[in-house]
Order: C-alpha cells, then sequence, then structure tokens
C-alpha cells in the first residue's frame, strides 16, 4: 500500500485547485476515489490490477497537455520487500568501471577532470543507471514480431550491452550538465566536496563537460540508431533551455508554476523520461510502451525534483551535500514558495525584493512556515511518483518474474523518490 | 604556377631539417626537384599532370604516421581566374540564413547569444562552409556501384542538401568552440568585436556553446548516418583535447614542435579534415576519395594556422582582430618562436620565463627577428598547403567542367590561404 498513505494526505483544498478529468466515473466520484480504501476499478483495460485516481491534465508545452491518469497498484501486486539498487548491483559496477576507464585518455590532467565525478566514493547511488537498467528488463517483454527487426537480429546480451550504453551515456549527460552547471552557479560544493570548478578553475569544467559530451556522442553514434541520437540531442538542449529559462525569467514567469514546472521539465526529469524512452525504442518496443517508458521517467523525475526543493528548506546541509537553503538565497523561486504565494499574496513583493534585501529570506521563511507550502510540493510530488507507478502499471501483461520483479522495483523507487530526507 | 613560387623559397637549410623519402626517384633528385623548373615528372599514376616534389613524414599520432607527395599542380591545369566564395555564394547565403533561424528558440535570451556569431556582418567569410560545399562539387563523379547504395537512392539535391547539412554542422561546432573558448581565455574581443562573454557573461557563453552543440548533434542524427556522426563527435573531442594540450603542456612539450602540431591538429585541423570526408561519406565515395577529402581539409587547416601564429607576429591589431602579439603574451609557444629556439637556443630560457617577467616578450621578439623563425614558418605553411593542393590532385578524373571548377577554386583557397594578410 505504497501509494495510499501518500494519496490519503491530500486535502480536499488540493483537489479544489487542480483540474480532474473524468475517466469513465464522474469528477464527484474520483475526489471520493482520492480516499483511502475508497478507490473504484478503473474501467479502461489498460489500467486492470490498479486503482483509479482520476486524471490530472499538465497543459505546459513540456508535457504535451496529455491526460495522465491517477491511480496507485493495488496491495496484492507488491508484496515482496525490494532493494531496487541490488538488483542491477552487477551491472552497476560494470558500468562504474567502465566510465572510469572511458575517461582515460591520452591527456592525464582533463582525464582526471572527467574522472572527478566518477571515482569511487563520489558517484552517488547511480540513480539514473539503476532505473534504466531495471527498465531493460522491465520491458523484456513478447515484442511484436513486425518492429522488431533490429532487435530480432540481436541475441539478448547484445541488445542488453546496447541498453547498458544508455545508462552509461545518460550518466555522462548528467555529469557534463554538472560540470557546467558547476560555472554557471559559481558553485563551491557539489555532493559535499569541493567542486571541480573550485578547485580546478573554469576552463577545466567548461572543457570537462564538453569532453563528456563529445564521449556521449560518440557511444550514441556506436548503437547505430539515430532516433536514440536525436532523443538524447533533444535532452542537452532542454538542459540548456531549462537553465537559460532559470537565469533569464520576467517576474511574472517566476511566479508561474506552470513556467516552474516546464523548467523542471527540461532540467531535471527530460534527461531520465528520454533515456527510458531509448531503453523501449532499442529494444524494438511499440511507440505505446515507449510512451510508458517515457512518462514513468518524465513522472519521477518531476518528483524528484520537487522533493530536492522541499529538501532545500527542511534538510540540513550535512544531508543535503550543497548548503540548506541554497535555491532561495540564489532568487530561485520553487514549488514550496509559489505554493505559499497562492496563499499569502504579499510575500510576492518580498520575494522580488530579495536581491536587494537579504533579510527578505527570513521574512520569505516565516510565510513559508505559515502556509501549507511544503505540504502541497510534498503532495504534488506524489501525484507524479503516482503517475510513474501507473506507467509502469500499464504496461503489457508478464508471466516472467525477473520482468515482474523489476517493474516492482521501479515502482518501488518512485516511494522512494518521495520518502527520502537527503 | 601558384605554387612553385612558394615551393622556390624553401631553402637547403630546410630540407636539411625534414625527412624525404622517395617516390620512385632518389632522396638526392628531390632534394633538386625542390628547386623551381627541375621538377620531374613523378612516377606515380595516382598525380599525373602535377611535378612530384617529394614526399615529407609526419610522425605525430594527429598524422598517422602517413608518409605525403610534395608537389604542385602545373601551370597548364590553371588558368581560369577564380572566386571560389563567388561559386557558392547563393549556397552560402541560404546557409547564413538558416543558421540565423536555427539558433532562434522558445527563449529569446539564448537565441541572441546563440546568434551573436550568425548574425549579418559578423559571420566573417564562413570559409568552412565555403570548402565544404565546393568539396561537394569537387566529388560528384561517377561513383563505384558497390558503394553507391545509400546515395543512389537519393536524386541529387537530396544528397546536395544533406551535404549543405554537413556544411551548418560544421559552422555550429566551429562557433560553439569559439564560445567556450571565449570563457577558457577570459578574451574580451573575438572577431573585432567585444566578446560575448564579455558582453553577458560567462554562463551565456557556456550555454550558447552547449546549445549549438545540441542542435549540431540533432541536425547530424538528421542525416541519419552513424558514422558521420561518429567523426563529428570525434572532432568535438579533439577540439576539447587540443585545448587540455594548450592549457597543461610541460616545458618539454612546449618546446617541441611535434606537439605543437598535434595541438595545432586537434584544435583547427581535425574539424575541417573530419567534416570534409563527411561530404565524401555522404556521396557514398571510396575509402580512398574519402581519405584525400580529409587531407585537402587536415593539410588547409594546418596551413592556416600556421599563417595564423605569423600573422600574430606580423599584423596589426586591427587586422588581426584580437590584438596582435597575443599567442606569445598568454604564453603560447607557436610555430615562429620554435623554429627560433632551434636557431638560438637560448631563446629557450627567456620563453620558459615569460609568465615572471613580462619584457621577455620584447626580447623573444628580438630573438624572432635576428631568426628565420617567420620565414621557415611560412614554408612550413606552404608546405602544407600544397600537400593540400595536391589530395585535390589526385581525386579521380573527370570531364564535368563544374566538378573541373570546384577543384580548382579548392586549389585556389590554398594559395589564399598562405598569402592573406588578415
Amino acid at each position: 500500500m505504497l501509494f495510499s498513505r501518500g494519496i490519503s494526505r491530500i486535502s480536499s483544498k488540493f483537489l479544489r485547485n487542480r483540474s480532474f478529468y473524468g475517466c469513465s466515473q464522474s469528477l464527484a466520484s474520483h475526489r471520493l476515489a482520492i480516499l483511502p480504501d475508497q478507490g473504484h476499478s478503473c474501467s479502461d483495460s489498460t489500467h486492470k490490477g490498479y486503482v483509479c485516481r482520476g486524471t490530472y491534465s499538465l497543459k505546459s508545452p513540456g508535457f504535451g497537455g496529455s491526460r495522465h491518469h491517477l491511480y496507485h497498484q493495488s496491495s496484492s501486486v507488491v508484496e515482496e520487500e525490494l532493494d531496487p539498487f541490488s538488483l542491477v548491483a552487477d551491472e552497476l559496477s560494470l558500468l562504474s568501471n567502465k566510465l572510469r576507464a572511458m575517461v582515460v585518455t591520452e591527456v592525464p590532467k582533463l582525464a582526471s577532470a572527467a574522472e572527478y565525478f566518477f571515482k569511487k566514493g563520489a558517484e552517488g547511488k547511480h540513480f539514473r543507471p539503476t532505473i534504466l537498467l531495471l527498465m531493460a528488463t522491465a520491458l523484456n517483454v513478447r515484442i511484436p514480431e513486425a518492429l522488431a527487426a533490429e532487435s530480432a537480429a540481436m541475441v539478448p546480451s547484445e541488445l542488453r550491452v546496447r541498453q547498458r550504453g544508455i545508462a552509461e551515456i545518460t550518466e555522462m549527460i548528467h555529469v557534463a550538465s554538472l560540470l557546467h552547471d558547476d560555472v554557471l552557479d559559481d558553485a563551491d560544493t557539489r555532493r559535499g566536496v569541493g567542486s571541480l570548478n573550485f578547485v580546478m578553475g573554469n576552463k577545466v569544467s567548461v572543457l570537462g563537460g564538453d569532453f563528456l559530451l563529445a564521449r556521449a556522442t560518440q557511444a550514441l553514434a556506436a548503437l547505430k540508431n539515430t532516433e536514440v541520437v536525436s532523443l538524447l540531442a533533444t535532452v542537452v538542449e532542454h538542459l540548456v533551455t531549462g537553465e537559460v529559462m532559470q537565469m533569464t525569467s520576467t517576474t511574472e514567469q517566476r511566479h508561474s508554476m506552470d513556467y516552474y514546472m516546464q523548467k523542471t521539465y527540461y532540467k531535471t526529469a527530460s534527461l531520465i523520461s528520454n533515456s527510458c524512452k531509448a531503453i523501449a525504442l532499442l529494444a524494438g518496443q511499440t511507440a505505446e510502451v515507449a510512451m510508458l517508458a517515457f512518462e514513468y521517467g518524465k513522472n519521477l523525475g518531476l518528483a524528484f525534483q520537487l522533493i530536492d526543493d522541499v529538501l532545500d528548506f527542511t534538510g540540513t546541509s550535512a544531508s543535503l551535500g550543497k548548503g540548506s537553503l541554497s535555491d532561495i538565497r540564489h532568487g530561485i523561486i520553487t514549488a514550496p514558495i509559489l505554493f505559499a504565494m497562492e496563499e499569502f499574496p504579499q510575500l510576492r513583493k518580498v520575494i522580488d525584493q530579495l536581491e536587494d534585501d537579504p533579510t527578505n529570506v527570513t521574512i520569505a521563511l516565516e510565510y513559508l512556515g505559515k502556509s501549507k507550502g511544503i505540504q502541497r510540493t510534498k503532495e504534488l510530488a506524489m501525484e507524479h511518483a503516482n503517475l510513474a507507478a501507473a506507467a509502469i502499471g500499464s504496461l503489457p501483461e508478464t508471466d516472467d518474474e525477473d520482468v515482474k520483479r523489476s517493474r516492482r522495483a521501479l515502482i518501488d523507487l518512485t516511494h522512494r523518490v518521495i520518502t527520502r530526507n537527503k
């Protein structure tokens, strides 16, 4: 019952602020369905075994204006206690070693720069590669013959190596973006250790990032699938677009939740959503399955970032690794403040004058404390975590135990993302 | 007689310092062959119509240790006065407009950043696209059937559009590297106008460069030829490697002509050589023809940079656009100084202490003035210009007048590169 706990916390006030569309039930019944143990079985055949929680529309361009079903997996499906990371531990270790080896070039200083984020002890949880390797197994199901021409020609292990390539490429793009972000932010810490920029200067950060982007493009080309090359090139463009949206917004844009969500998609969710889709495309899956993989990644990414925004206010510097309140101190407005502004319109003026008067940070925090900003951000994160879980639940049925275990692990990750405290 | 003028200036001292390998004649006869009007007709059948000037070996990794024939086209081949730029003027105009349109995204500030180098009046001569469009026509010859499966399926105009795509991508990669170089160099002028970095800050330079790299990768993916994607991804890696080689060299490396030439290949010649090769690959040409296209680009790029190094000493700030003596003032040792060091070993110590004592720049210039450094650098540039012209001369014969005109224009460019004064 991972998600009913979360959903039961969604207040009626929250519901009044969101648009719900009927699945085949009325809006009223969907409202009731949000309350625990009152869910109805969805009549949509793709959602067998899940309790429909209504649908939710995101209108900003990053989301294509599509409607998403809000539901959670029924308790009978999740039984086994899983550690998603241990399921792919061997491959993650392979991947770490390969990435370290990949950045060793003829020029030692560049190697040490690019290796900076891949070295043992600093690589964190390898969250993205874990998701992608689990997704590879989760999609290892009967492939319609007409679409499987390319992948059928490959022995399964060959396909798996190519999918592992996507995990490696994704991690390279991620680290490249961290390196370039360091230059943009003048950040002096990242992941709790001195940033490369601080230690070695802008030059090596810019070049290290460029080097990883070039290697990622090389590795993409080696996959010999130009649709996948194009998908991941779009990601790099999105990373840039998101960064520029944050840097150059008007006051009106800075006050807009739509603008914030679109920026968050570009900066955080595009990479994992498009690489999940790439995993499906390499396996020769249908467009529908590829879209479900994309939806999982997108919603998990959004949930992750929303919780990150909460932790920037509630966590401690040690657990965040980059100092608490870093967003607001840099004038970056995130979801908790945006929700608080809805309750206290006078907070807008305080926020607009953050740069002029740093004591406004304290005033803003007082408003945030009085508001439901943190709570509503958590609820929105849960909503997206549910959508991610629902995408996995909508995949074609399978009897394969490995496939089912990986799908459960992916759903487990949606829970971990919203309950993490670091 | 474009090149005999150049070759007649190659001194016997210069020849004693280079390794020559026999074509089918002896080393002695090759030495004689360098003198004007004493060339022999080369017995190698690929060089019909050219006067062999001996062969030349470059051993550094960037050059694969291959032997190159040194010869020039006989006077009868070059008759018509050509303006290489006017031959492709219409397409260059199309390309300029397309690049400007390409950088317009939803985020206006990024568009203005990326457009910075593409705006009318600032785009310079579009040297690289000119070469690539001329190369496309120069290779428009009978294609062996077995190798032409993909290109035969395309109508000629479709192939041409794809080749034009390579020209656009090359220009995008070039401008991206300029943007990132600005951050590395803390340059405050570029092409005679305030650099983007100076005007808008590091952030937009880094992001503008990343944006162009992402768009270039997108455009590459759209060509649906993963070998071409891989070639141009290698170029980005080379640009980084060259920059890092310059940044992190040991004293011994800084004194080495081999190291300098390898760095120059990575920083300057790799982009044009690999994109010339891509033009050939898209046309379904043989590996041999693709290699000749590569050799043309590589040697033209090296000649270009060697003359650039000369102009950094001899030009005026106005004509150089970035202030004279900028290399040596930044502690960057280029070919003229390297040659001068061979004559005056005591110059090494002066150069090694450039950073400690800026008056050493004046002392270094005095040594350079007394030496043959400038002259020998020009001679080396001519040598590479000749190799570039020779590669064009070695292309399969054709009766097509357009093809022949484009080849003459490419050879004309090798002359313009070494005689330019800005």
